[in-house]
C-alpha cells in the first residue's frame, strides 16, 4: 500500500463533486497522484447554467466552463491550475475493490485502461430520468447536455422552433418555459403530471399561485396529464397526454433525474432506499477506500432523519471538500440537509426550504402552516415589491419545518435565512428573535418573516385560524374589511362579501350576524387577523380569517 | 389597583416602540384603557425614511406615515383602528411612581393635565447629539425632525441649496451625502471627526472602500475632521473643521442619537453605562410596572454580554411586542442584539453585523480577520455584481464575530444569514454547512460564506495568512498571478511585482527567489491563497497573500 502522501487517488466524474474532491485532496496532498475521469469531452461546465444558454442570457457555452478571470476548465487547466491528471473520453466500466483497480474503455482509441487506486471516489452525478412512450429523436429530447442544449437553441436561433411542449413542471421545466418564451418568444405548454408545479417542493395552494405566475406570462400549463408518449411525426413533435394529444416544433422533457450508478453496482457498491449511492457522515461508502459524492449519492433530511436524494450543484461542490478532507485522512462530516432551492419564474422569485406540508405529512409529522403577503422593503420606497410566504411548522412543538415563497420582490434571503434556523431545530419563538438589516431600501422594521412569526404564534395563542388563501368561502359570512379604494377589478371582493373598514368596524359591529360563522378578509391577511381577534374579544364565537389576503387569493 | 383586564396603561412617545407596545397590549387586554402621550404633532412616521424623502424618492412626508393599504396614522386612525387615546401636544415632564401619576403640559392650551397609570411605558426615543460649536439657524439644522427635513428639501426644490457639508460620516451622513447628491446634484462635503466612515461598524481598510465609493460618486470626503464650529454667515453655511474653514449652502449636522431620558432622572428611573434606561430581560426599568423600550434603552451585545445603545427601529419593533406581551402579563424576553444594520450608498450596498475587528479588541477579544471579493451570483449570468467581505472571528475558539459587506451586489442576505449564527455562538465551521439556495441569477454553487469560511480555515490550518487589501506590499517580492489580460489600468500591478500567471506557476516557480519573503497577489483572492499554498508545499516559507484581491485593494 502506498504511503499516504503519494497515494493514488482515482475520481471518477469530472463534475463539480468530483473536481473539487479531486482539487482539495491534491491541496491538502501536493505529492499524491489524482487522477479524474469522465466520459464526455466537456468536462466542469455548470450545468445549472444550461437554460441560461438557451435563453440566450450566457452568450456561449464554453462560458460555462470558464472561470471568473477567463480561463476554460479543462483537462490543460485542471493540469497546469490544479496538478490533475484529468482523462475525458474515458468510461469507466467497473471497478474492483478486492484488488483496488478501475476498469474502464477509452472512447477515443480501441483500448481498456485500468487505474489502480489507494482511494477512490464516485461522482459520477445522474442521468435523466426515463419516461415511457418519450422516443428522442429530431423534434423530441431530453435537456440535460450541452449538445442537446445546443441543439434547442439553434432551432430557435434559426426560428425552427417557435413552440414547444415542456414535459414535467419540477424546476428545470419551469425554467425552461421562461427561457423559450421570453427571449425567443415561443409559445410554450407545460405537461404535469401531478396535480401541481414544483411537486416536490410545493404545497398545491403555493404552486397555484406560480401557475397563474406562468399563466400571466403566457404559458399554457396543465397539471394532472401523465405523457404515456413523446415522439416526431413529420419533422415535429407529437405529444400524447392525459386522453389528448399536443403538437409542437419541439417537445423537451425534463421529468427530474436518477443517480448514474448502476454501473457500480456489481462492485458491490450499496445504494440506499432512493437509489443512490448510500454513504455515511464522512461520504464514505460500504467498500473500504470508497467515497462518493454529489447527484449518485443520498443525503440524509435534516427534519426527517431519512435518505433522499437532492440533486443540487451547491451540495455537490460542499460535498466535495468533505470527500478532499477525508482523502486527506483529515475526518471531516457532511450534516444533513433541508432542501432549499430556488428558480425564477419570469420576473418572480421563487425559493424553499424544509418540507411543505404534503412534505411533512408524507413523514408522519403534523404539520400546520400560515400564510402571508408583504412587501419586501419599506412599502414607501418606490421600489418596494410584494412577495407571499407559507412557513410551515409543526403541531405542538412549533419546530419550523419550512418555507416556501414566490413574488416579484425578495424572497431568496427569506429562504436562507430560515435554512439556518432549521439547522438548529428552530421553532416560532426563534422568528422573532431574528435580526435583519433594516433600512428603508431593503426591508420594513419587522422583516417578513417576524410579522410570520408572529402570525403563526398568534394562531396558536388564540385559536383563530388564518385559513387557506384558496379555501373555499361559502358557507360563511365573509366580511371585507378593506377600503372601498382596494377593491378593484385586479383585487375583486368575495362574492356576497359585506365590506366594513377596519378602521369602522369598531362602530358598526352591530351589523354583523352574532349568530353566523364569520370569515374575515383583507389585501395581506393583517388586518383580517386583527379583526378577527377583536370580533373574538367581542363575543363572536366562530371567526375565522383569509390567510395572506386577497392579494395571494388572486394569484391563482 | 385596577384588574388586570381594565388596567390603565400610559404610554410615552407615540413612535414605533411606544405604539407597538400599546396596540399589542390592547390587543391582548382589549379591555384595558391605553393612554399614548406625545408632544408631537407628527407621529409615527418612518423616520428612517426622512433622507428617502429628502432624495425625492418619497414624494411627501404623508407617505411615511401612512398604512400600507392608504391610511394615515393619526390619533384617529389609532382610536378606530387599534383602539388607543392617542393624546399630541402633550409633553411629559415627570411622573410619580409611588402614587403612578403622570405629569404633563398640554402645549396647545394652558394645561397641566395628569395620567393615572396602572402600568406606564417610557418610548422617548432619542434626540440628536449635541455638538459644541454648532449654532443652528437658517443655514445650518440638525436632520432628525420632519420640520428639518421639510425646510432642506425646499431650499433643494427652489434651488437654493447646491452645496451641502455634511457633519458625521455615519449611516445618516453617508445616506445623507447620497440624498443631496444623485437627483439633485449637490456639491456635497463629508466631515468625519474619527479616521474614518461608519466609525461604529467598520473597520479603516473596508470604511476606505466605502469612501473610495463616495469619491467615485463625486461626494468629498473628510475624515479626521472634527467641526468646532458651524453657523449662518450671510445666509450661507460656513464651518470650521481641523483648522479649515468650508463654505456652502447649508450645513447638516448627523453626528448620532442620544437617549431622550433626562427628563425621567428625577422621577428616580436608572440608566446604564451608555446613557440610555437599563431594562431587565422583559424590558423592565428599575422602577415597578414602569417599562422601556426603543431608541431610549440600552440593549445587551450578544457578543460582548455589555449593555450597548443600538438606536434601530427594527429594534425598536421587536421591543414593542414584548413590552406588549408583558404588561399584559405575558412572560416574553428581548434577547441580545448583534446590531446588524445596512445602508444604500449610490449603487453600492453596505451592510455589517457583528463586531469590527476594533470593536472586538476594545472589548477584550482576540480578533481575527479573513476578506474576500466575490461576485453575487454565477459569474456567467450577466446579472453578476461584485461584493467584497470581511469575516471576523476570534482567535482560537474560531467563534464568528461579525461580517462587514460591501459592494454593488447583494450583500445584505449574506449579512443576515450570518447574524443568525452569531445568535447561537456560531463558528468558522459553521459557515460550511450553511444552506442557500441556488440558480444562477443568486448565487454560485458555493455561496461567498461558504468560501470565505473555507478561506479562514485555510489561514488557520495552513499558517498562511490572508494580508489586509491595504497592507503596505514594500518588503515583500511581489508575485502577481492574474493573467496579462487581468493587468489593467483600473486594476493595475503592484508596483515591482512579477507576473507568472498561476496557470503558468508550476512550470516557472524556478523564476522565484527561495530566500525572499513572498506576497502573493491575484483579483479576488483565490488564486492567490492557492499560489501560497503550492509554494509552501514546494519549500517556500515565508508566503503571504493579499486578501481580497486587487479588485478590493482598489476599492479606496
Amino acid at each position: 500500500m502506498s504511503s499516504p502522501k503519494n497515494q493514488k487517488i482515482v475520481v471518477i466524474g469530472a463534475s463539480a463533486a468530483g473536481l473539487k474532491s479531486a482539487a482539495r485532496a491534491k491541496r491538502l496532498m501536493p505529492e499524491a497522484q489524482v487522477t479524474v475521469l469522465d466520459e464526455r469531452s466537456f468536462i466542469s461546465y455548470g450545468a445549472c447554467g444550461l437554460p441560461y444558454y438557451l435563453s440566450g442570457d450566457v452568450e456561449n457555452l464554453d462560458k460555462l466552463r470558464e472561470t471568473v478571470y477567463g480561463l476554460i476548465r479543462d483537462p490543460d487547466f485542471f493540469a497546469t491550475v490544479k496538478g490533475l491528471d484529468v482523462h475525458t473520453g474515458i468510461r469507466v466500466v467497473r471497478f474492483d475493490p478486492e484488488r483496488k483497480l478501475v476498469e474502464a474503455v477509452n472512447l477515443k482509441k480501441d483500448e481498456r485502461p485500468v487505474f489502480p487506486y489507494d482511494k477512490l471516489v464516485i461522482a459520477t452525478g445522474a442521468r435523466p430520468r426515463p419516461l415511457i412512450g418519450v422516443q428522442p429523436g429530431e423534434a423530441c429530447s431530453f435537456f440535460h447536455t450541452p449538445e442537446e442544449a445546443t441543439a434547442l437553441r439553434k432551432g430557435l436561433e434559426t426560428g425552427q422552433i417557435s413552440s414547444v411542449i415542456v414535459v414535467g413542471g419540477g424546476f428545470i421545466g419551469v425554467e425552461l418555459a421562461g427561457a423559450f418564451s421570453e427571449l425567443w418568444g415561443c409559445e410554450v405548454t407545460v405537461l404535469e403530471a401531478t396535480d401541481r408545479l414544483l411537486p416536490q417542493l410545493m404545497d398545491a395552494e403555493m404552486s397555484a399561485s406560480i401557475a397563474g405566475q406562468m399563466r400571466r406570462n403566457r404559458v399554457e400549463v396543465h397539471t394532472g396529464m401523465p405523457v404515456t408518449r413523446a415522439s416526431t411525426e413529420g419533422g415535429k413533435a407529437l405529444v400524447a397526454a392525459g386522453g389528448k394529444s399536443f403538437r409542437a416544433d419541439r417537445v423537451v422533457v425534463a421529468v427530474g433525474v436518477v443517480p448514474r450508478i448502476s454501473w457500480a453496482l456489481e462492485s458491490g457498491i450499496e445504494t440506499g432506499p432512493c437509489g443512490g449511492v448510500a454513504v455515511g457522515e464522512r461520504l464514505e461508502t460500504n467498500l473500504p477506500d470508497v467515497f462518493a459524492a454529489g447527484d449518485c449519492v443520498e443525503v440524509v433530511h435534516r427534519l426527517t432523519g431519512r435518505p433522499v436524494l437532492i440533486p443540487l450543484g451547491s451540495l455537490a461542490n460542499r460535498q466535495g471538500r468533505v470527500v478532499g478532507d477525508n482523502l486527506a485522512g483529515k475526518l471531516t462530516r457532511f450534516g444533513p440537509v433541508a432542501g432549499s432551492a430556488c428558480v425564477k419564474i419570469f420576473d418572480w422569485n421563487v425559493a424553499t426550504t424544509g418540507l411543505s406540508v404534503v412534505g411533512a405529512k408524507q413523514n408522519g409529522l403534523r404539520a400546520k402552516a400560515i400564510w402571508g403577503t408583504f412587501m419586501d422593503s419599506a412599502h414607501y420606497h418606490p421600489e418596494h415589491k410584494q412577495i407571499f410566504l407559507k412557513l410551515v411548522y409543526e403541531e405542538g412543538t412549533r419546530r419550523l419545518l419550512g418555507l416556501q415563497a414566490c413574488g416579484a420582490g425578495e424572497v431568496v434571503k427569506r429562504v436562507d435565512v430560515l435554512a439556518s434556523l432549521l439547522h438548529r431545530e428552530g421553532t416560532l419563538e426563534d422568528l422573532l428573535e431574528l435580526e435583519f438589516c433594516y433600512s428603508p431600501p431593503y426591508n420594513a422594521p419587522l422583516d417578513p418573516l417576524h410579522t410570520l412569526g408572529c402570525a403563526a404564534l398568534n394562531q396558536e395563542e388564540s385559536g383563530i385560524p388564518g385559513i387557506r388563501p384558496d379555501s373555499s368561502l361559502a358557507n360563511r359570512y365573509v366580511l371585507d374589511v378593506r377600503t372601498p379604494e382596494e377593491i378593484t377589478d385586479e383585487y375583486p371582493t368575495p362574492t356576497g362579501a359585506v365590506n366594513i373598514p377596519l378602521q369602522e368596524l369598531r362602530s358598526r359591529v352591530d351589523e354583523l350576524p352574532q349568530d353566523e360563522p364569520l370569515l374575515i378578509v383583507c389585501a395581506m391577511g393583517t388586518r383580517s387577523s386583527e379583526a378577527s381577534r377583536w370580533l373574538v374579544s367581542r363575543g363572536f364565537t366562530d371567526v375565522v380569517y383569509l390567510a395572506g389576503g386577497m392579494n395571494l387569493r388572486v394569484q391563482r
